[in-house]
Order: C-alpha cells, then structure tokens, then sequence
C-alpha cells in the first residue's frame, strides 16, 4: 500500500509515527504543513516539521510532544538575562536545527532537500516533506487585528478570538519537489488528527488537487481537541466544535472518515456527510496507540 | 587616575579584569579589539569583546581563559550530527551573546551600544568599548595565501607561515562611539598584554593618534607567548621573539614598558628603546595576580 500522510504538529506527528512503524519507507511519504513556519532572531524555524521529525527518530520530548527530549535551556537562559525575546522557547539541542537549516537556506538550498538531508542524520528511513519549497504564511484574523500565526498562537497563547485565516503567499506556491510524484503514486492519503484550519488546510491549499482517496481523522475527541486551538477555533467561527465538525470541513475532499468511540452517537450524522466511516479509539496516549490506530486506519483504507 | 586599556583575548581580558579591580568605574575604558570579529553561520561574533565582557563579569571559563564557565555543548553536538561547521566552537550560553547581538545589529543598532546594554546585564560597572562600530577584518598573509583571522587562528591552527597583516576596512572605520572622548580625558593609556600584531595594531590603527603617555605590557615572557601565536607570528616574520621585540613593536607609541622580572637580562636594551620600564611578575596564573599586576602598571604609570 502507498500512503501520502498529510501532518501538522503533536497529533500528526503521532500519527505520522505509527505509519511510520507500520509501512515500509517506500510505502510513505509524509508532507508536513510550513504555514506556521516564521523568522525569529535570524532564525527560520518550521515548527511542524521539526515535530513529525523529532518524533519519527524518537528525539521528541515525550511530556510536550513538541522540542527536544533531554533538552537544556541555557541559551534561552542567557537571552532572557541580555533582554532578548523569551516568548517562543528555543532548546539547545533545537537551536542546531534552527541555525544550521538556515545556514543552508541562505546559501540556496531549498527546505526540502535541507529536510531529506536532517532526515538522513537523524536516522529517518520514511520520507518527510515540507508541503512547498515556498513560504506560505498562515495569518490568523482575530478580533485584535490580523496576526502571523505564531505571534497568534504562541506569543498571545491563542487568546484573540478567531474570525478566520488567510494563507499568505499560497497562490505562488506549488507543493515542494517531490510532493506532488508522491501523490500521483499514493493509493491514499491520510489526514492526520491535526487542527484542519492551521495544520491541514494549508497543505491543502498548496496541493491543490488530490485526485486519491482521503481518509481523515478526527483531531476532535469529545467536543475538545486533544491539543491545540481547534476546538476554540471553530467554536469563535460559529460552528460547534465536534467530530462532525470536522467531518463536514472535509466533506469535499475526504471519502472516508475515523472518529473516537466517545463519539459514535455522531456517526450516523458523519455517513450523511462523508460516505464511509470508522469508528474506533483515536486518543494517542502511548506508542503502542500510535501504532494500533494507524494499523486500524490503514485496515479501513483497505476496506474502501 | 583616568585609564583607558587597550586589550585583545585572554591576556588583556585579565590585564582588565585586574584594573577594573583596581580602579572606580569612571576612571577606567576599556577598548577591546574587533578585528577578529567574523560572521559564521549567520551570527556576528566578536571573540575578543565576549572574553574581556565575560572575564570582566565573572561569567570567563577559567581553565581555557575564553568563553563560558560551566558551559554546554548541546547545539554543537546537535550541529554535528547534522553535518555542520564544527571547526568553531559555540557555546549554548555563548550562543545567546552572538544570536541576540547579531539581532540587534541587523536592526541597525551600533555595536558599541549592544555592547553597553549587555555589560549592564552582565553586571559590568567599568566601560567596554568595541574599537570600532564599523567592521575591521585582520587578513593574515601567509605562505598559503591570505586567510582572514578566525579561519588562520582557529580553524588552521595557526598552522601556516605568517608573512604579514592586513586590516581590512581600518581606512574607513573611526573610533567606536566613545573612544575618542575617553582618550581625550585619560591620564595615561595602558596597552594590555595582547598580540601586538593581531590584537593591539588593529586598536591602534583605528584609534589612530593617542597624544597620551603609553605604557605596555609585554604579552612575550621567556621567549614564548603566554598565550596564542605571538611569540609564532615574530619569528615567521624573521624577528626573534622577545619582550625586546614587543618594546620595539611599540618604540613610536609607548612611554613606558612593563617586562617579566624572567626577562630582567632584556631590560637595559628596552631602555634604549623606550625611556622608562618596570620590571616584575607579569604572569597571571591566579586572581590576585591580576589585581597586582594591575596596581604594578598604575603605580609604575604614577612615577612616569
């Protein structure tokens, strides 16, 4: 089987990870969202797609999902102590990423090659994907105005209220190189559990066309997300946040649909919506979860 | 008395670091070569300032002399792994300094100014002056071609034949902001135990005229540098090397000359060349050797 997974942070990245464990290199190609990619202090710094790498080698830190496992905080430390910004935390170990990736990228190379070549160092077999080569920039447009996205969401911790998004810099932007190959060989791409108005909407929007069966995964469990703004998100944009929610953001692209067993009182609302669906556990608690809800959602995939 | 010190690395940061023990905060400026700033990997590093700021503050690595006490390697070993430039040592509590400075410097603000506001976060009460707010690059001129300085110094080791220097950008760069105004209120200048080719000359190039009595110390003792290529760079260029040649190197500026007593036999040919000299310990191993060499120099400075 041939899977395309599209990833945004935490959630994708687990999900990415028990893919990962379940198909062959060949068999996976995983194009991460850049929208919330942003300069800080001179440093280009994706944080998506640092989080479905540090996860795929098993570098992440376990407690956040997020940054390094093992991390030190002595830089962060020192620049607090000179006056520099301390609001978006960068780890010692992370700092080499940030420093190096834009070294290279400064000298022309593009992200997709410096991510094959991280890939590679860090023991990465499954091929990881910025979604373009080009910056795409998601701007969030509250109530205070428009903000870049980590401005929104790390530096002001997601507190504006949400009117909606613009992705700025998407019409000149393809998908980066290899993407688009890697999606014309899929037999079927994977929505991970990601917000679907930061995360997955982007890639979406530089993809363009999917032309693939596309099974996605509720990110909502319960009326909450498991992580991150996209409970809140729907909820400042009118739409009742839920796996049903959801389901209907996707109900043009995706054919088939896996919601959490706490919500199957939504599944016969879902069919309505999305032909297919899944219900099964989709909380990723352990690395075992990781593996048991790609396997089960790769069975459904074959199922279609 | 009202001191302003000329000071490179390791040597002069402890020259300082004595005097600014010795003496009140009004009366002693410290001006701190920058000719071998380098930018690597996108940071703007300043090698010397960073030593004399952090021997200075209290914040040196006493066993190398150079960068920080109780440091971490965890970017750099992270940047390994990754394939980048390991030749250049940095630091994860070092990596604040140069990530914040070089920040601040693509925002337009002068060098002089950071340096201001990060030795009043270091707890520095003495002035430290860069010696120049405009770049000035010390070109070593070797048997191999010409190197600039960090890639000589540190990622060659020192390894080729000096022939001579060449200090890039002096004809253009002026006194930092504040050096002129402090030689113009200063009692005496002392030019610290630093290379005088490579540490001293580019200080003195840009200061251009000091119309104030000189007194230096020799960074030769026995024959050999305490620290660093000195003693290498004098018998390259076919001149032995000796607390003779330094006095020499300064004939046309300094008034007064400090030799280590291990000299003592060299100290009636300096006198031919510069009028006044003190002969007495000038090796500093400890902290209180810095203090009494420093009270040495002022005292001998008193006599003049």
């Amino acid at each position: 089987m041939n899977i395309v997974a599209l990833a945004g942070g935490v959630g994708g990245a687990k999900l990415a990870h028990g893919l990962a464990q379940s198909l062959e290199p060949e068999e996976l190609t995983i194009i991460v969202n850049t929208g919330d990619d942003f300069e800080h202090m001179g440093l280009y710094i994706c944080p998506d797609l640092d989080t479905v790498c540090y996860t795929l080698a098993g570098l992440a830190n376990p407690e956040t999902g997020w940054g390094r496992a093992g991390e030190t905080w002595n830089f962060m430390e020192n620049l607090e102590k000179l006056g520099g910004a301390s609001w978006f935390r960068l780890g010692d170990k992370d700092m080499a990423t940030h420093l190096e990736r834009t070294r290279r990228l400064k000298e022309g190379e593009s992200l997709s090659q410096i991510t094959e070549d991280f890939c590679a160092a860090w023991g990465i077999k499954h091929k990881v994907l910025p979604m373009s080569d080009l910056p795409v920039r998601t701007m969030v447009n509250t109530d205070e105005g428009e903000l870049a996205f980590q401005e929104y969401f790390v530096h002001r911790r997601c507190e504006p209220r949400v009117k909606g998004f613009r992705f700025d810099g998407v019409y000149a932007a393809g998908p980066a190189s290899g993407a688009k190959e890697a999606l014309d060989l899929a037999d079927a791409v994977i929505i991970c559990p990601s917000n679907p108005w930061v995360s997955i909407d982007p890639i979406l929007r530089v993809v363009k066309e999917i032309n693939k069966p596309v099974v996605a995964i509720s990110p909502i469990i319960g009326g909450t997300a498991v992580k991150g703004p996209a409970a809140k998100m729907y909820a400042e944009m009118g739409i009742e946040p839920s796996a049903l929610a959801v389901a209907s953001h996707y109900r043009n692209i995706a054919s088939g649909f896996v919601l959490d067993n706490m919500d199957r009182e939504l599944d016969a609302g879902i069919k309505n919506i999305i032909m297919k669906t899944l219900v099964t556990d989709t909380l990723m608690k352990t690395a075992e979860d990781r593996v048991r809800l790609a396997k089960d959602v790769l069975h459904f995939i074959g199922s279609l």
